[in-house]
């Protein structure tokens, strides 16, 4: 159960990094839009026909070496339901090739409704007695402001459906110190206290390598938080943003991974889909331009933490 | 600018409250559902269309008595993309009627995908040159975890385009109070000190009555600081859950207005939704209860904080 799929696949592979997808439309080359706006006219429909099918050509390209994508719900909602329906898309498509998909969500509230956000994002509709997957991915990004109401409603599926989640505890923006770093007084930070709420949760939801379903968003661009977290959880996976395009570098994430190499994944999203800029190719060359950016990325990293292997 | 259109709203139908739009399928009459699946058989269509119905229903009954609706995501997203059309459909629905549209999507992140956020929800979404309003609301809920650099990128749209958020301060739920209540060593609580980014953030954002276009979330269960909260953040419009089903009442409200009657909307969804239980009614009867238990709330709101008037 948990991320124990998650593992494997990273252990498989050797590379402990995640494809961001959130594809803004000025990321898509011209031919795909073009292609699209002749068939769906300059519409949501179309717009969001060329984020699916810019998706697919890097799922295609990435998914015998990566193992897992991470869409960014924001970047979908932005093209209304239409683009929704291509997160949906994407989500299929990419679990079809035998990835693991944490969507980027982000969500929050409390009891039943976050329940309702559960079973969207992981688990199964009921509509009638009929069982529905209406999102189907394997993991969420969840915000813990709203303490034990707003985590537990998850458990069920987590235990249930082999699926996992990742707390903010330490966001990888400037000002994510203003409530994150402040001292409260028990001497702990906010984020340290929100990371043993993490450990807590995730007790009785233990997978067999040594990880709960309950993990943690920790930023590569707070290196020495990372490590300190990456001590004082033990069990609380980290889904870690910040490499690349924030200016996180492989230096910074090792902090983030245990003895083994696990513990941990290392999201790029800009760093991969625009690799085609920083390599000198035309946009039309953006899917051999990103596999060759996430090869970089997991030798730079591998590199730092050496081979990975089950505890 | 700001929520200067809401609080019209509210003086014009003597009515702080806001009717929430949290459709399980369950709340929903048989004949509406047999309707749906009949047309579009058990599928996620077929449910997001009896959700759609309902809500419609619900906005015909509530229009011209209730300035606001707020529509809780998550209840759209389990019905996956087409969950989400419907939750599109509701927005330009109950505007068409005259209502200010609060999504409640508790939504949160940094730069562009925050602006990306801030755009698909309250903005307009650029397509290759064509302006397209995603979703549409008036207002959305934030969660404000990550500091300003989540926050900031809402304010353009919220100055250009009329709109306002409500940021997550003291949640409703019991245990809101894990993070929220905790001391910081500056021995103001974490709640404390997410309200007093509030007004900071509203500065440059000023209404015409007294508010800015950033307002706080802070429930009806914690009526003490409810009026703390009044008292410490005279710009911040509150956005008040947890009356009725959750068990707060009008003189648990009344602490979160100003001496005009002004400062709060106070939401109820079961109780209004599903009204027609409490009254001994059919489900059948659900648009006329909804109505009755809507004047009821106003009536016991009004009568604890006197007659609404602009300062």
């Amino acid at each position: 159960m948990a991320f124990d799929r998650l593992i494997e696949n990273i252990v498989k592979m050797q590379n402990p990094t995640v494809a961001g997808l959130d594809p803004k439309l000025d990321y898509v080359p011209e031919s795909i839009k073009t292609k699209c706006f002749e068939k769906y006219g300059k519409t949501l429909e179309g717009a969001a026909a060329a984020l699916f099918e810019f998706n697919k050509a890097l799922i295609d390209a990435l998914y015998d070496i990566v193992p897992a994508v991470k869409p960014q719900a924001a970047y979908y909602e932005m093209y209304g339901w239409q683009g929704v329906k291509a997160l949906c898309d994407t989500i299929a498509y990419a679990k079809s090739k035998g990835m693991f998909v944490i969507t980027d969500g982000k969500r929050n509230d409390i009891g039943t409704t976050m329940e309702a956000y559960a079973t969207a994002h992981l688990g199964h509709t009921d509509v009638a007695g009929e069982s529905i997957d209406a999102f189907g991915a394997d993991a969420l990004t969840v915000n813990g402001y709203l303490g034990t109401d707003g985590i537990k409603p998850l458990a069920k599926i987590c235990d249930s459906d082999d699926k996992g989640i990742f707390v903010l505890v330490k966001t990888s923006n400037p000002s994510s110190g203003e409530l994150q770093d402040m001292k409260l007084e028990t001497n702990e930070s906010v984020y340290e206290h929100m990371g043993k709420m993490c450990e807590g949760w995730g007790e009785d939801l233990m997978g067999k390598h040594g990880y709960s379903a309950v993990g943690a968003v920790v930023g590569a661009t707070y290196p020495e938080q990372l490590g300190e977290m990456r001590a004082k959880l033990p069990h609380t996976f980290f889904l870690v943003p910040g490499y690349g395009a924030q200016g996180g570098g492989a230096d910074d994430v090792k902090n983030a991974f245990d003895e083994n190499g696990l513990g941990a994944i290392i999201n790029s999203s800009r760093g991969i889909m625009c690799a085609w800029k920083k390599q000198g190719l035309t946009e039309e060359d953006f899917a051999v331009a990103a596999r060759k950016e996430a090869e970089r990325m997991r030798d730079e990293i591998v590199g730092c933490i050496g081979k990975i292997k089950l505890g």
